[in-house]
């Protein structure tokens, strides 16, 4: 039997991240982790280069930006294809269940931006305390 | 004027989590980081005492969910209260905006649990390359 053939978890057995020998913990910390989160969401634009995916995850370094993609690829989020081109060249794309995750994770970041000012309220409360 | 009433960004600026400047790069990184994502989901359940939440929480020190529960307060997303009971406790709940929050969280960790045997998959599949 071939490891992708195994069967991979009792399936009476819910995922549950609060639990913390689960398995969805791994993944939720793979797909918010501090880079996790942007690369997602930058990929839910389109595909990139690794060159181009670094620029726009502002301040990522070039080994945390390979090591949160290869998690990702690992984790069946992200797509990797070496482009024949010439050079060639690596392009980095959502899977459809990457695409699922990386909506939510938008929705999160769409809602946070438009409330920051009433965040930016309360931390300036919180700090004259 | 006090810190409360001071004008807080410029308006015209929006925020935008992929510039590495950007306060909603740290609000995210509160939110999606290593505790802050369960800490909200639990909360969303309802309030929570401290002990009962690190129990929830499993894994958790006590000393990281103090940390993450006082970074979580001053973004204005938990609030805290303490009873006056005998003895006195502390109780955590979510502000409107942390339910806001916490309700973008609490469906992407629905989805993640649910497609966990897709990404178990994923993984198998890439180990055995």
């Amino acid at each position: 039997m071939s490891p992708a053939d195994q069967p991979l978890a009792d399936p009476t057995l819910e995922a549950d991240v609060f639990a913390r020998g689960c398995h969805s913990r791994d993944v939720l910390l793979d797909v918010t982790g501090r880079w996790g989160t942007l690369a997602l969401a930058a990929l839910a634009e389109g595909a990139y280069r690794f060159g181009a995916l670094r620029r726009r995850v502002d301040g990522v370094s070039e080994r945390m930006l390979a090591q949160t993609l290869q998690q990702l690829e690992r984790d069946g989020l992200v797509h990797r294809e070496v482009r024949e081109t010439l050079p060639p060249h690596v392009e980095y794309s959502l899977t459809p269940l990457g695409r699922d995750i990386a909506e939510r994770l938008t929705g999160l970041i769409v809602l946070l931006e438009s409330r920051m000012p009433d965040i930016r309220a309360a931390q300036t409360r919180y700090d004259a305390r």
